[in-house]
């Protein structure tokens, strides 16, 4: 299913805050020692960011804002959109403006951009390596605190889909929940009474047997977490597409794509968001 | 040199905005759905906080802080102190307090935990690589923005020492302000007219020649960015003590044994912030 | 179907904000001249928080909170839970402590009080109209802009169950929405394109012949808008317990019993927030 | 007294805060999912705000600044003044530009206007109520957390005058204040010793007796409460033009003439504030 | 006359904010080197706030709850109240704690406690210039930036009364808008027509003429602005009573005496809060 | 030395928040009463900004960044650069725009105006003084709780250099450190073992003892603390320009040319920061 129109950064309101707090950090008290001092204030420069690797750009429109709220004299062109794969060296977006500016800007500017990038490259690669299974990838609440609307961003930009947001969108049933309600029976019984109508539930099940008890009791999807391969076809093929399924645990480059294979519909990966290398973006003036 | 007193971590005044923000994030305007339902409001949980993987860990106290804000009733016991190495199971802390304030602030405490023990695993790993050498392990700006006050305390944890904080507290010459000084006899000049008497000058230089230039000028401290170990040798050598030496550009976990070996008094790494994977770690109950 | 467990009241991370916003406009730039003036700094009070007129009480713990944010010193005991039906004259809750900060903190805390409990009183007016139909009473995103937090609690505190709360828990696709999609059967298509796999799609129809497409495309649920008994029953009818069903449009008292009677799920009532009258709440010292 | 010159609505440095959390409680995480999947990045669109009821329009300009902050691509006209009262239907401002934004902050500015509306319509009511009596509508503290200073604004629109704004810009002794003072003499005593040159000071009195022991001991002005019209009417005689006269408790639409013809100058109504249903007021594209 | 009570220090909710910016700006990114490296994380410390000089004391409180917001450990013993006369060298107040606290907060404490104190003491000693005349000492709105609700505390501490807060609480037609009104009368009509009824209103004249119209037109004081002593008696004169007299305009201490007796109500001066210069206040361990 | 370029003042993200609360607390809930009342919205008005007084000029940006805060329509035309020495009656600024701005707006700006210029001008004061010696003036933490940026780049502006922004750029070993630590020697070894290669390190020292103690483990630079002129001469050949050497203590106008005449590099001075009074500016209409 494709989308029918392109990939939308969020909103500015989402995430100003985040480049004030960025740039505040950077400044500190005394501003940019180094290019108040040595670069005349109406020097102008131009220059390009560039990857210096290869991989999936995200958080094009993000770095625009990062240069247009330090100094609104600076114009950002971006040469392709969020979501497109680069080449080492391939020019991402032009720069021009007042080169202090762009100097003290750069940094703020290229650490989302290059964090974003390399959330998307590894996202991006293992939707490569899962492609034609009809398996989703997506991501977890394990995001960087502060960043969560950015990153979850930058999964989609690297053909992921979304999981939930936060604790209050959508219900997850884990391991200690289920402990704690006694049975993945009680458990969907109480969260059925707690959660509104526009709410899903998925509960996490580590057996078939638990698999079989959330299909007598219903639920709208289920996490098959950590039963490996040959478990997980057979969990997809009891479901039988009465509930949505997504496997989890530990699932690595190597083994994407057996766990795809099963049949599963999404596979969830922390490591998208909490692990991902930065991609190595640069500015060239 | 060792240090008189144990690791400080930074005061919760540096860090209870991240940590509200990520509280914010998570429980978005519902709260944990799933907690409120399923887990009875009394009911009182304990638990350990483990390593999953081998590593070194950093963010004990900021974990703490983070239950601690959530509900006061939480009590967090640190089982070792930042800058312990510790083995795959090992239990770094217990919890114990109400369940439904372990489960829902749960997420919020490791995601910092497992970063800052990221950071800090990787950097120790540099520092044993280059054990004996007398080359520190420094960092760079390239780190999470919003989180800067936090990852440079988790290089110190990881046995390396800080790098300038921002654009303000020290100054560093890079390639760009030279080709606008003009030259880095000039670059020296412009910025000693404009730094206090407490601001450090560092300047980049990437060939010998600007090096001899820098060193009839004189500075603070000099960045030799990516000379490869012969010629960071030769550099270490003319400087003969005048300058701090810092090696820079592309050093790896295997260039970096030699780069230390060249005589530098330090070698600093963007990736030990930008892509230190997540130190895996997780909460038993 | 009950819950487990009472109502729990939003996280205090979730509206200190708003208590301290309270204050801080209260209070001025001066405190509280009169209290100031007249009462001695160290006069002790005691009083009870009693309901002037018959009601539903919501936001006990908010009002607690407000006591305790500006003077933990005040002792705050509630008689009875949020969601509790109170005659005119009944206790809600006792406070006692110094009586500067009664008199000063009072009014806050009765604003929030009221308006929650005035809240919580018309959607438990609706529940009782409509008590046995099956139907369930929600809210809309209607609310006091910066309160949605407190006032969908007041909802769920007045038996209502809440509805999405804001624009990215769930879609719901609008008539403008449908004019610019062209058909019901497009919009559900981009809709299911971009939205992750834990968000529910709602759809609002306003004929039958909508409705027949809808349930031709598929969705989760359908809000019917404006249809009056009639074709409401008809509509539930038609949809057969494939979608859920939501009524909406114009429902006041009088109406509500034959919408619900119609079989729908559910009635989505603008006006539980945006126009429910306070109720009358006061501190008697 | 006509004022020289139309209303003037707050500045938006009073409330721009307002509508950032507004918009950032409406978009949570994830954004506008529904607009995002639906309309076209680049589609336009137009539309009139309309009254969907009869009523007294407040809040144009805190519309038209939250459409502008959420894009300063979308063009907003109003087609009459803030105080104006209108028919159902009538048309209260035009608004252009990018169909995304139109939709997607729709919700926000309406839900500002409708209350704001809302509060200067039943200003307006009771106004037109006591009309040629010379007594004037006033309002009260107990105004939403967080709005004080839109809704204060929304009864000057409504033809109301405001109250004191705050417990720090004039001193209002009450009931529970004399009771501690002791007397009103004392009260009065203290509270001059404390309240600077440029603030006024009003007693809240129960009764006559009261009311001639105010008047001994002097005061800006008196809140004669729940007297009742015989003895408010006595009341204004024995003041004698001395103080400003202000009536309040348990004022309806139905008593309101009655209280302002016993010659009082104020009437002072809470529920003008905590208890006016929103103006119903649409978008239509 | 004198307060009922003693001075009353403005509620934290008023000023923590400002003790968290102070903090945030002294700790910086990286807290407190110094100390850290030098003082065991155990240390306990005692030691005394001492004035250097003599003066007023104002700020307890505040530098109180700096010490309390930074550690709550450290205890705090006020020696006196604040308005009281201190001679060099007197001890203020006592603290006790961890020597790592103390040592790091002490500036942030006591560069608030000493600006208070010193417009404290100048206020202290205009009032005590001017004892015996009847004639108040009031400041302005020349307060520095964030700090108002603190500094006008500090004139109250010195003895002196508070002018209006802020440009809503009262009404100051100025000599810029008597030129744009066109003459006296129209401003006072003006006003009238827009202030509430629990606002006062003050107009400034420079001439006889001027307050002569004002007397005919009516108002709740009048700010006599660089009048000179004779012309100011003068002018009191006319006033006989009606209006609250107000001195303004190049006051010094030379020229305070000769203002009061001419028989003024109050006289205001900007330099009490924009020009006094610091109490030096010190803390020995 | 000369710098290269005009001073640079700070970027706005550094003290929009600044202007921010100024305009917050003196517009407080309502407004400015009195030109909303007096002025024609459609009045334009124009003036000049001009010195009352001679003096330094420091804030001009500042100022200019207040009116278009506040009003984007008002033109603010500086006359001239920020750290020019002015007569009285000098234009600094013309203003031009709507009237009602240009009176709301004036306090707030011309507050900061006068406050950093008055910082400038007792700088630029005690630079004249010590004109020739080579001694540069610096100043301390003791600057205004929350305006240290722009206090300290007010001392810049009056000529004199910046000593440390807070406690994270510099090290400063105090008496209460070394009495801590033991001696100078154990304090210098603690320190080196804790700050960053790029934090300078600055001791304390009261005495000729101690001074040979500091150079004997060497720092970078020496605080010569209350010393006098003949002992910081002696101080100052000791040390042969092995350290910078800074005097500190009761530097008065009268000391201040003795003190640099000892041959010191520094001497720091609290009172330019804290005790300055305002440079008296106003605006003619």
């Amino acid at each position: 299913m494709t989308a029918a129109f392109p990939l939308t950064a969020p909103h500015p309101l989402l995430y100003d805050d985040i480049l004030r707090r960025a740039f505040a950090e950077d400044l500190g008290r005394g501003g940019d020692l180094t290019t108040e001092a040595i670069v005349a204030p109406d020097a102008a420069g131009r220059g390009v960011i560039a990857a210096r690797k290869p991989g999936v750009v995200a958080g094009l429109a993000v770095a625009s804002r990062a240069f247009e709220l330090f100094d609104p004299a600076v114009r950002f062109g971006a040469a392709l959109c969020d979501g497109t794969r680069v080449e080492a060296g391939q020019v991402l977006a032009s720069v021009e403006g007042p080169a202090r500016s762009l100097l003290t800007a750069e940094r703020t500017a290229l650490n989302l951009l290059g964090r974003l990038s390399g959330i998307a490259t590894v996202t991006a690669e293992v939707v490569t390596l899962v492609a034609g299974t009809g398996a989703a990838v997506t991501c977890t609440r394990k995001t960087t605190p502060g960043l969560r609307v950015l990153e979850k961003y930058a999964v989609r930009a690297g053909g992921g889909v979304n999981h939930r947001f936060g604790l209050d969108d959508a219900v997850l049933v884990k391991d200690n929940h289920l402990v704690l309600a006694g049975s993945v029976t009680e458990a969907v019984r109480r969260v059925r009474a707690r959660a509104g109508h526009m709410v899903k539930i998925e509960v996490e099940v580590d057996s078939l047997e638990q698999l079989d008890e959330l299909l007598e009791v219903g639920a709208d999807a289920v996490l098959l977490d950590n039963l490996g391969p040959d478990r997980l076809r057979a969990g997809v093929e009891r479901v039988a597409g009465r509930l949505i399924t997504e496997a989890s645990g530990g699932i690595t480059p190597a083994t994407a794509r057996p766990v795809a294979e099963s049949g599963v519909d999404l596979m969830s990966i922390g490591w998208l968001t909490h692990s991902a290398p930065n991609l190595d973006v640069g500015l060239d003036l």
